[in-house]
């Protein structure tokens, strides 16, 4: 007989829903649609050559060890590269504070597996990423989403948030992912005390850091929250679990990207990792850390910047050229995506049904906001189309944004 | 002040215990020890030269998409060579039917997460694979332990096992990891045909399928199940979750495996997934399609065959010449692994500790079996090792085992 294979779920599958936006992302990926809806890097930046030539050097060289398995934390010189780079753009720590992972998602997912029971809360900024929603609806979470302006989160909104006794403060300081706005360095430092104050744990994501374009560098969230508890030994040991990843320094087919924590968390995390993959792939950290170990990142990443600021540039020139002046927007000062706001009458899901019928795409902003709001925003990448194919995308989407205001009155 | 990491904790986190085998093994890894305690492939059969030349070419051809993000269910070409594979060696399916993961472990992470509810129970041979209890633990599996003798379970004790409402039956019927013992045919359809009755899914875990030495191959339990039920669509319909890797036929620091499934189950393999890891290495599948793809598997798996066959064949040598006679042990047909029993007196922890001071190390059996028992069993890798060093190894731990045995009488 048939299995009855929807009587042998798990709860957890069962509340599993097939996602709205997935179905209408299968339609961007058309060869012919000009997609903004991607967070992809532009393949043009890869290094390509520096590859081939680190693949062959890591097989000639560590050939044996690097196609064995290998520890779950991670290969050790690239724990310690990745603490050097940490020192320049985050927090100082050692070693033994950074686990690799295959992914930021799998560190999100770690992280809801080691602290989110059944109906646990979690503070996110409203809108938030996506794919921390969706890790983390895997353990049961519930979320309290935060108002946030242009300098990310209201903080006397974050308070009163904090007095529901939530498990979690999840944030992306910098060029969020999807509203492209920066926390500013009093909010961080408002986040840190008000955090340790009332002993929640913040999850620091940052993938697009060291893709600024405009103005400083900011500390991270870590970094202020070594300060205020003023953290000497060189181990990290606060209050803040810090991501980042090696997707938009070099190239997300990897899978690679990692965590820094607290030891003690740091343990808890490989014995899950040990339980749910052994490890991170072991060839491609050998060769990660063979691109890297020279400087090459800080030479690379000037490369994106200028790909990425020209694309920007190119994006907010016809934005500001052809879209309606209803629709709103603000310029990111970093990162991959600009966030759009249409009049309240406007559903972004409608839009983009007429938009693929024009060969455009771009993401509905409502999968973003756990609330069921945002239904007038969306997201539009810029770092992975090139400037000609941004200028055509826009022009596409300006027109349909006019139709659907005309439309509306 | 610091925050209380062990009160911020998931349930399922504080009853992660630390494990006793896992500190064991840790003094294992000094690199004068002769270890057995592994699983690991041996590093001379590893093609580093196909994957040297792999590397050039996909990097060369196809860079920006091996570099960048792909398909959560996996690279198409390479599920088509998998469904060809598959055809040859275990069951007839569509590439619809096959996902890539992150190793096999990870097959069973995801395994767990859709089936697993707290408390459910899974049947499984005892002893059976330590990375499938660890997985499991995780959702809070419980075990219905099924004695298992040369061909694998006992039938009667599987039947009443089913009587208990179990949600899945874990079996591996291929040169089982840890007790190298094999299914008869005859017991594979028994399972299959019991399953059926009491609508229990099977998860077959084969790793190790075509490393067989002796004898021939016998059909899964995946095609078995699938000529039961008469299917002849092609596609793959049926009740049995087949599970293998190319951990063992190429290289396990690829962390590249496969799963073969109901096309909905891979559909809901396929959104744990996308929230765990997004997919896995884009970079890695191509490597590994481009080195498999003009049937260069069914060349290598002739050397990995000759090599470990002489492997084993050294080890039951000087087993049969060392080992004190109320030692028992049989010959494995295939695989990667001894299974060794002591008398009862004997607890194969202690024995560890005494010959990791003479520099040899095995792991003790009591992990492999969920309900506490096999204090008194070992097992002990032949792949990794040469011929050289097993005489040397297991040369020391007959000396360790006489004399545990002369101190426990």
């Amino acid at each position: 007989m048939q299995t009855p294979w929807e009587h042998r779920y798990a709860y957890r599958t069962k509340t599993m829903g097939s996602s709205v936006i997935r179905e209408l992302l299968k339609l961007t990926e058309q060869p012919d649609i000009i997609s903004f809806a991607g967070g992809l890097p532009a393949p043009e930046v890869f290094p390509v050559r520096q590859f081939q030539e680190a693949c062959n050097r890591v097989l000639s060289n560590s050939g044996a060890q690097a196609l064995q398995y290998s520890a779950t934390e991670g290969l050790l010189p690239l724990r310690e590269m990745i603490t050097k780079h940490n020192e320049k753009f985050s927090v100082r720590a050692t070693p033994d504070n950074v686990m690799i992972t295959s992914g930021s998602q799998q560190a999100l997912d770690f992280i809801g597996r080691v602290f989110i029971n059944r109906g646990d809360y979690v503070v996110v900024e409203s809108p938030t990423y996506l794919g921390a929603l969706q890790a983390w609806n895997a353990y049961g979470a519930q979320y309290i989403p935060v108002p946030c302006d242009e300098d990310g989160m209201v903080v006397d909104k974050l308070e009163e948030a904090l007095r529901f006794g939530p498990k979690l403060i999840y944030v992306l300081p910098n060029f969020q992912n999807p509203s492209g706005s920066t926390m500013s360095l009093e909010r961080r430092k408002r986040l840190v005390e008000l955090a340790d104050r009332y002993g929640v744990p913040i999850v620091e994501d940052d993938p697009y850091g060291l893709l600024r374009y405009d103005g400083e560098h900011l500390p991270s969230v870590a970094l202020l929250d070594s300060q205020y508890r003023n953290e000497t030994s060189g181990e990290y040991n606060g209050n803040v679990i810090y991501l980042s990843t090696f997707s938009k320094l070099l190239a997300p087919g990897l899978r690679l990207a990692w965590v820094v924590a607290p030891r003690e968390v740091i343990r808890k995390l490989v014995m899950t990792k040990q339980a749910a993959d052994l490890h991170t792939s072991s060839f491609n950290q050998y060769v990660a850390y063979d691109v890297a170990k020279s400087g090459f990142l800080d030479e690379h990443v000037k490369v994106i910047r200028a790909t990425y600021k020209e694309r920007r540039d190119v994006m907010l020139e016809v934005m500001e050229e052809v879209f309606p002046s209803e629709v709103k927007w603000k310029k990111p000062m970093g990162g991959m995506f600009f966030w759009s706001v249409m009049p309240e009458s406007i559903d972004a899901a409608e839009i983009l049904k007429v938009a693929i019928e024009r060969k455009v795409a771009f993401v509905p902003g409502a999968a973003f906001h756990p609330d069921g709001t945002g239904k007038n925003t969306m997201r539009l990448n810029f770092s992975f189309s090139s400037p000609d194919t941004i200028r055509e995308g826009i022009t596409r989407l300006g027109i349909t944004l006019k139709e659907a205001l005309k439309n509306s009155k």
